[in-house]
């Protein structure tokens, strides 16, 4: 490791990385709910494509119990997030996974939150990636890169590491850039489906993160607005049927190899709808991101817009992202 | 293996396990698009469960292939499944695993078709199970459970094959009830949600697949109304927030580890609904099947049942489940 990777590394992040050097380690178990699972969606898509022996798994907190996959043993890594640390599935699953004899890590901004308590590492994020300004220094997503192409690095050698590493210290200008690009448009975006009922995301390989974060916990969460995270290889058998004209689609078009998927989808599209806002990380200034990391990167910057187009649908609505109707308001 | 499984045993999965004995084995891929993809998420679920050894992912036939997971290889057994055997991406994606030197295997109601034609091993199946009357036998289904704890048993010694095998020869009798049963409530379901514009599905574990399934292929593609199939255990942490009392939820409770996910969202959408159709596996009169195998049964009940209610609904809209907008009218 360089300085400047040195450097750059995040001593929490370290601390992992030097415990998971000693291990044997075969298996990753991504773990947690709503918007933190989506975040790890992403990271599963680098592994797949690069990791040789590890293989992994996204589970809902909840579901990764009562599943209670059979190789999750000594041989896990079992990774978790929760924002307020307090999400009481996710602070289950980490003892679960604990007492299994698997090395857990929690990503959280609270580190005396009880799943701070209940993991063995603890990695502390200082910002949620989707409305914090343009903060991407030790964010959630920047932290889980590390990680994640750290643990390859340590475990495989895997080279991507270093441009990872160092095209994340470029993140936040990045973010700044594409914020103030979509910023127009995305007020055009409120206003124009501010009564909509429903709206539709798409997206495949690492992007599907943003489809998803952006259509349940955006629309359906934040705007009581319906709406279903579409893969867009998935599109055509079945969920395409139920295209019209007036039916409001997000297409995300993102930089990795399965691009062609949703370019497919938007090519369709466009014959038979006039109602497509097509967001494409090929318009996004990414300098500063080595061509190896794009791919995996192009889905943050398309998750900051988002918030950018989150903000702005919440302001021509006038209903705030805050307003709740059951979340934290009642028991669940 | 005794006899009576020899005797049940369907001599295209007899094939594939002989194949698998021979062979070193550390992952299953299922990949195939929409519908036939769905089938095999139980499949993932028994494997998660019960596998000590073999790591296991579904993918869509298209994101499979650009993804290109690192460890698809000689140790690989890919699944793959289309019921005319022509899906263009699930067949390119049969040829794209076998040129990584996985073995291949194929299930598809058409054994002369590119599909069969691409892989090594085909598996014919009978009927596609939501409408084909009760058949149950060499049903797609049927054959991907004997075929995946066939690998399971042949692979670990896991005991779990006997039972199923010996299962899945009453399933067509428990079919046969089950739409008995639920018949009236079909009816009643199509003619009150008849004009609805979105209908929402639930569901955990296993069951996630009759969840997926009836939101995207009966409401989505074959009725064009707007869905989205919520993991139960995700509910908490976004979908919810749409919950009023007009908005149509069909709950699904099966009889796995994951039921108490179930049985929570059902709790709480009662309080604040007045339009959830639940649909029950206690209800379900699952004799002749073992405990050991009831959990992994129930999905398919589940799908059983939800067809009678897709030709209720599609009755009662007068919309006739073949009618399609897109698939097969034009290209795409």
């Amino acid at each position: 490791m360089n300085a400047q990777i040195q450097n750059a590394l995040n001593p929490d992040v370290a601390k992992v990385l030097e415990a998971v050097q000693g291990r044997s380690l075969d298996r990753i178990f991504f773990v947690a709910c709503g918007g933190s699972s989506a975040l790890m969606y992403p990271s599963k898509y680098v592994l797949d494509r690069e990791a040789k022996t590890i293989a992994s798994d996204v589970y809902n907190a909840n579901e990764f119990i009562h599943r209670n996959p059979a190789t999750l043993g000594e041989g896990s890594l079992v990774i978790l997030c929760s924002h307020s640390g307090g999400t009481k599935e996710t602070v289950a699953a980490a003892r679960f996974a604990r007492e299994k004899g698997a090395l857990t890590v929690s990503l959280t901004a609270k580190p005396e939150s009880p799943l701070a308590e209940a993991s063995e590492f603890v990695i502390k994020y200082e910002k949620a990636s989707y409305f914090d300004e343009t903060v991407a220094k030790n964010s959630d997503f920047y932290l889980m890169y590390q990680l994640v192409t750290g643990v390859l690095n340590h475990k495989e050698g895997n080279a991507l590491f270093s441009d990872m590493v160092e095209s994340l210290e470029n993140l936040g200008t990045v973010y700044e850039k594409t914020k103030a690009q979509f910023l127009d448009r995305s007020k055009s975006f409120g206003e124009t489906y501010k009564d909509a009922s429903i709206i539709y995301t798409m997206a495949s390989g690492s992007n599907y993160c943003a489809a998803y974060m952006f259509a349940v916990c955006i629309l359906m969460e934040m705007q009581w607005i319906h709406s279903h995270p579409i893969h867009a290889g998935e599109y055509f058998h079945g969920p395409f049927e139920v295209l019209t004209p007036e039916v409001p689609f997000i297409m995300l078009l993102g930089l990795d190899e399965t691009r062609p998927l949703e370019e497919r989808a938007l090519e369709f599209s466009r014959q038979y709808s006039d109602n497509l806002i097509v967001i494409d990380a090929k318009e996004f200034d990414m300098e500063g991101i080595a061509d190896s990391v794009k791919g995996y990167i192009a889905p943050l910057v398309l998750n900051k817009v988002l918030g950018v187009y989150a903000t702005a649908i919440a302001t021509a609505r006038n209903h705030p992202l805050e307003t709740r109707r059951y979340m934290g308001k009642v028991p669940y």
